[in-house]
């Protein structure tokens, strides 16, 4: 009776995707309360212009009264926050709690840091209500026609929002919804920060093919567009090399194309950079998506870029490249450091999910990640199966399927990065990635010099081959100093 | 009066580190009062231990009550911590508070975040005390012998502490103490972490010359040795190289030589990774320094290496290459690697001095490290000499000297790491280098691609070649969706 007229889920923050799941929502059958700050003078008309423009005639309330909006909401009610992540977030709760009801639940939608939803469920569950952190991957168009969503935190909240989070979540194509249930706290937007962060890391690729193509066989856009949907038809079908054929074809008004318009100056917001943190956290490699982060940094120097081009002259050859062999070659190189960037950041998930106990289930998120978000792509299947396998394959590339990819592809690839190097044209991630594969297949590595070094300076101690592991030896290696190992006090 | 038979400095922690500095102050003529905390049972006789042996003889007290400690030392006292970094400092501090009068000094010589030092120098502040933070390298070696000394903080301590410090502090070819004051807040801190980070960096380069050498030339450790020693004797000379020289030809007591038996797997305590997470936080390339951690990371996993080794066999060829030819390519390689992870750590500090005001002096900098740290080689000369230059250059490797320096370099560098790519020998950081160089040096980047699809997918705009710079404009790319710029909206 209480809840007679009342609306399904309330909705705060007007935005294209706070717009956009509004939209969806109520294509979904939901009735949908709406909620903006009205900043008199300055947003005056948000809500209104929303309510009177794209929700017109869509079951979609308009409020402008925090306490009016969320009165108008079923109980328990649902509130979807879509602001800006940082503060604004918890300025937000604090704005909401008062007019709660116990039980009622938070859902933050936006790019929050993993660490303020780990607060903010301790938070609203103290105060009797639930709180769900939940990434949304897939940008406006996701967000209007199907997103990929990651909700983690207050787990009875599940079976609460569900139903609605998935009926607005895209569909793979075997018809499940990409919006499972990913673990207590903080781990949906964990999830949802790598699932950035190798969205990075793919951007980057594709810009690297792009950019040899361009730059060592002189491909028009034209071309590029071809080979870019070519491969859409193939192993790499996935929506950024949609999109990046679209792209190349694209004119803009004034007939040319847009593309060689666009400055080359690469913006973020963060996540990235979170993912590189948070994997340097955890004592993990993640050198594919830092490799990506730092070349978006470098990219808005542009003025340093600018003069260094002006000393340094890179000397291409003249070299005409077959074409043919040389696009095998590109596809080699993005295919297989794909693979690695995937199984860097699958490695992360697992060991942030033994870390903190959050029980990850990495074939799930895999087969959440195939439709909606920026990242979707089939070969998530693949993915998603080698983790359902028996015998869970320590690392992703160790998976027998994945093990024959990498050998089919492994001479294309590093002749790629070779020939790269050799004509002056940087593919950082290419190479990150190369070098990440070399070490990860190399019984011995380098290291015994290092810890001989930090031994010899420093008296760190190391490990020796002919004892048996968790023992620590100390030369004295100059024949004079202390006997004194390193870091044996504590006050 | 008051300070009649007082001592001129207190230590606090006798590891190896604060041991070595008593002693160090000790023969430099100074009083030093040296406590430990003392648990009974399990460290009795820490300070008696060490007063009855090494420092029998030198002007050295020892204290284990911590009152009579403080008390023994003159006003306005100056007390160092040698003791771990993290909570550890702040209790010692917290025990130390106490008993101190106003204007006492507290220096912190660890590892700390210079985060930590910028809230503890405001506490001691507040408290009517001093603080510095300092930075001190060298290892067990240094701190006996001369150090490098980085100091920052409560900028009026810097007269009291000056002529203790530097006179424990390495001096360098020109006699010049390694020592000098760094700035206000965490900035002696920050400026080792970045050291550190260097430092990491240049560990990684000598063993991927190393790992090169004897995988491709198939050297033995004695020529390996003889050709470090040979490179010490020239523009790479530096304490790094020299024990990498040492370490080659160093055998155990069993007659073999002790590298061939130190196990592959590469600790770490944290400062190498600050640096990448604090440059991230910049928006700062620290590649090199990255791809360090991220090796060391992977050298831990060593059970995952094994079981990959024996999937993937790294195919190198039987080609006998011309050794004098390829010592040279590797002598390039880790010349020019070097010189472009200083300048990219150097540009990451000019970044954190222009972020919090710190007004940092780089040529300073590259001064005090000539001597005493890890890091020290004759080529930070030429680092100082660049940045005292009256044309400031925006970066190192535009300098004139290493402007050169890298011309000379690239021809050997490119070619040992497109060779190392096709034998399937990893050189991650050699790579990184040479790729952060090649994108420097383009005035064009593939980022253009990047923006077009952050535009394509999330609405983020981007800035257009044909417009003024800090427009931004978004394209309605798909022909549908909504108009609305992401991000413009705040609660």
């Amino acid at each position: 009776m209480e809840n007679l007229n009342k609306t399904d889920i309330g909705l705060v923050g007007l935005a294209v995707m706070g717009e956009n799941l509004a939209l969806n929502m109520a294509d979904r059958g939901w009735n949908v309360s709406v909620y903006n700050r009205t900043v008199p003078g300055v947003e005056e008309g948000v809500v209104v212009r929303f309510v009177n423009g794209r929700a017109k005639g869509k079951s979609i309330e308009g409020y402008t009264d925090i306490a009016e909006f969320v009165t108008s909401i079923a109980t328990p009610r649902k509130i979807m926050m879509m602001v800006r992540a940082g503060s604004a977030v918890d300025e937000l709760m604090e704005q909401l709690f008062p007019h709660l009801s116990e039980g009622d639940i938070l859902i933050d939608g936006g790019n929050s840091n993993y660490e303020d939803t780990n607060r903010r469920v301790v938070l609203a569950e103290k105060k009797g209500f639930r709180f769900v952190g939940t990434g949304v991957s897939g940008g406006e168009e996701g967000a209007l026609n199907g997103a990929s969503i990651m909700p983690g935190g207050s787990e009875s909240a599940w079976p609460e929002v569900k139903p609605i989070l998935q009926s607005i979540a895209a569909k793979a194509s075997d018809g499940t919804p990409c919006c499972q249930w990913i673990g207590p706290a903080g781990s949906g937007h964990f999830v949802k920060m790598i699932h950035n962060g190798i969205e990075y890391g793919d951007m980057q690729l594709i810009a690297e093919a792009y950019w040899v193509m361009k730059n060592l066989l002189g491909l028009d856009n034209g071309q590029m567009a071809e080979i870019f949907a070519d491969w859409n038809e193939g192993k790499l079908r996935s929506y950024l090399i949609e999109i990046t054929a679209n792209i190349l074809r694209h004119k803009d008004r004034s007939g040319g194309y847009l593309i060689d318009k666009i400055l080359d100056t690469a913006g973020q917001k963060g996540t990235g950079k979170w993912s590189v943190i948070n994997a340097m956290e955890l004592g993990m490699p993640l050198g594919l998506i830092a490799t990506a982060v730092f070349e978006r940094s470098l990219s808005v120097q542009k003025g340093l870029r600018e003069t260094a081009s002006k000393q340094f002259v890179c000397r291409r050859s003249q070299a005409v490249y077959n074409k043919s062999e040389m696009v095998k070659d590109i596809y080699s190189a993005l295919y297989a450091s794909k693979l690695v960037s995937y199984a860097q950041g699958f490695a992360v998930l697992q060991r942030a999910s033994d870390a903190f106990a959050w029980n990850l289930d990495l074939a799930s998120i895999a087969r959440m990640w195939r439709g909606g978000c920026i990242i979707r792509s089939i070969f998530l299947n693949d993915i998603a199966t080698a983790f359902e396998a028996k015998d869970k394959p320590k690392h992703l590339l160790l998976a027998p399927y994945f093990k024959n990819e990498m050998q089919l592809l492994l001479s294309g690839w590093k002749h790629l990065v070779a020939q790269s190097m050799k004509e002056e044209l940087p593919v950082p991630a290419f190479s990150s990635a190369l070098n990440y594969f070399y070490s990860l297949v190399s019984v011995k590595l380098p290291a015994n010099m290092i810890q001989a070094q930090r031994d010899y300076f420093g008296a760190h101690a190391f490990e020796r081959t002919d004892e048996l592991r968790g023992q620590f030896f100390h030369e004295n290696w100059t024949g004079h100093g202390g006997d004194t190992k390193s870091g044996t006090y504590n006050v």
